[in-house]
């Protein structure tokens, strides 16, 4: 793969998992959304067929990893470093576009926030937020969970016939919706740095009126944990296979 | 493929996916179903399965392209717009014929909705309504919708082993239950020009009781902003591919 | 596949099939149930997953039809009637013991269905009832529906990889569930005549407490509806393919 | 396969079955998760792709087995019973790990627990409590359940194709969502008695604030009805194959 189309696959890839991933939490938030209210369940699917809509097409450019964090691991684990550098800035800039795009899908939503005693906050929507603020507990939940994410994905590679079949892409996102109805209870489960801090930037820069606060103390969290936890993930499948 | 064999392909899938997607919406909506409020979920599951449906039904005749947009969007990835009418002709005649049946399954019910005081709108079962009427915001909304269905599409046939095990339309029915979840809360997610006219059409002649508005201000959206989206997903895919 | 062999598998299948089916029903309509009034999408893919239980234990053995529909549909589309019978008594015998299965796994919530004034009727449990008492329209509900699980069964025969792959069944089951989304809420989607008539004779025949009528003058309709219209899928795919 | 193979790759899955499954009880059982009161499908759906999560990774290594039912089935249907031992250690192993893991990642949700007017039973999150105690009855509910997932995983490896697309991991995650939508409702189906007694383990042990009984006189069950149910569909299996 070339570094191009490397890039190429990410941006597009990050930025249609972004796309769908911030769309289903303005879907379920925003008033004047047929989805308003649709519950935990839909967030779950909405995200994890996020992934297979970005990785599927990702794919054939990239391998899909749409995450720093599965980056990372698989980095740790194949002791290979040197394309890095390229997917990071992929993801990040594929983060940053998908967090506009599901803006203007919602603009009209977005909009209707104007009304400062009618106002949702909106950072949800594009960034996590815990439900308990506790930087130890909310970091252990994020390395934990996303875990749970890079040693199955690694594993996936060591499975005959996934790959050969095509369905690779279709079983990470099954898993990723089981992340979500899991793991996602605390925190809101980032599980993958870019698409926390890039919908943040843009949340931080976008007009949405009565928007609230980016809440950038609580940010490194779902950039750091999910680093830590995608490095353990691929020592441990590095140590066990 | 004949002309013939597309000709019948389409009008069976797109008649089954209009089945299943205005019968589903017929589920939610009307009294006397026993899935009356069943939720969003369900809404996105049913359409996302009545692609897996109609498209595995007509994909041995036609592909199961069943959309314009995505037909529109094959043509100008491939440059290959010989069959294209064929197509369109197929899918805007399984469409009416689709929201046909699904009128004749949901009769008992549609005729209960005589009852004037107590009767609900029933244009919402066969053809989009948006959440907050705003034509450049819903046009938007439909572009991106639309781009977010026909961009991966065009990318599974880049896939390696996807068609090979027979489950490319299972993935892209999965990735049509992700759209709705996440992408349709502003206009409820046309991305099918033919899905949405035919319906609407259907549900003009249809004798059914206090039926209210087909609301044709609103029609040219859902058929217009598919297509861009679809030309758009086409030329992104041929550009990056 | 030998006669004993079909008769085995479809009464393995089409037992797990029905004890996974009516399972649900009871699951969600029973007082002290875990999943109790979890709603409509619950139903939808209980039975669908019970298919994806039943006809892959069945496959090896019998093909997994399951269904009299589709054993009709089977046999009007390819001419062969020989082994009809030997289905059509495995999916009788299967149905009758799968709802005695069902009984037994809910029976202590059967048993707590005692206490007259708080008794809730169980029929629906084992088999259909229609929301609206119109026998031409339920009568057609059921046709096309079992049209629309019919049909496509037949084409998935005629999809490149699926069989080879091994994960037709699975595709089988997401329609399922789909249909239940879809097509479900006026009668109950039977879209099976041993699903229906089976268990409507074990609720006969079965001491459950308070258990309410068995509703016999409606129970020609789910056998012959679904006949019907495995009949009519059965012959579309001939003349299409 | 080697024993040290056998035994890592049943602890890493059975702990993230485990992880999963009492997380998505957690996530929907305490206070302060996004995921509160989300409903039974949640449930049966998080404890499903544990199963694809857990199922995966243990699956190059041991086979993916996670449960001593699964493992006393299959040892009853091959005659194979010298691996065994290495099975069971690695799921308890694997279960009480997972437990902790669960514990970890919702920390701050267990604390939060602490106010003793307000607390909730934390038992349910770690292992099963039937609606009704009736032993009789929920020893049969786990027997059936578990003839449920142990007859149709001994089909999987008869079905053609199946393993050679790798998707068979896939379809036993899904059978196990069905378990638990269908056969769920009157005991939380354990159907894994490593599932269940790991968990309770581990909640007698852990320090968790107000966390209530443990529950010993109905362990048993949870243990002795799915190797029953394990060893009933082994034996059935032996017999049609």
């Amino acid at each position: 793969m070339s570094n191009g189309d490397i890039f190429v696959g990410e941006v597009l890839g990050t930025s249609i998992l972004v796309l769908f991933g911030a769309g289903v939490c303005a879907a379920v938030t925003l008033k004047h959304s047929k989805a308003r209210a649709a519950g935990w369940v839909v967030i779950a699917f909405g995200w994890g067929f996020g992934v297979l809509a970005g990785a599927y097409t990702a794919g054939p450019l990239s391998g899909g990893q749409l995450n720093p964090a599965v980056t990372i691991g698989i980095a740790i684990d194949t002791g290979s470093w040197d394309k890095v550098w390229i997917y990071l800035c992929g993801e990040m800039t594929g983060a940053l576009l998908g967090a506009v795009l599901a803006y203007l899908a919602y603009f009209a939503q977005f909009q209707a926030n104007a009304d400062k005693d009618d106002a949702l906050p909106t950072l949800g929507i594009f960034s996590t937020i815990p439900e308990i603020r506790n930087p130890v507990a909310n970091l252990v939940t994020e390395i934990i969970a996303t875990i749970g994410l890079v040693l199955p994905v690694l594993s996936f590679g060591n499975t005959k016939g996934l790959g050969e079949s095509g369905v690779t892409v279709l079983v990470v996102a099954l898993l990723v919706v089981g992340i979500g109805l899991s793991l996602g209870g605390p925190t809101g489960y980032a599980i993958n740095p870019a698409r926390d801090l890039g919908p943040r930037i843009v949340h931080a820069l976008l007009p949405i009126p009565n928007k609230g606060t980016s809440d950038w103390s609580y940010a490194w969290i779902p950039v750091v944990g999910p680093l830590i936890g995608g490095a353990l993930g691929g020592l441990i499948h590095h140590a066990a296979f």
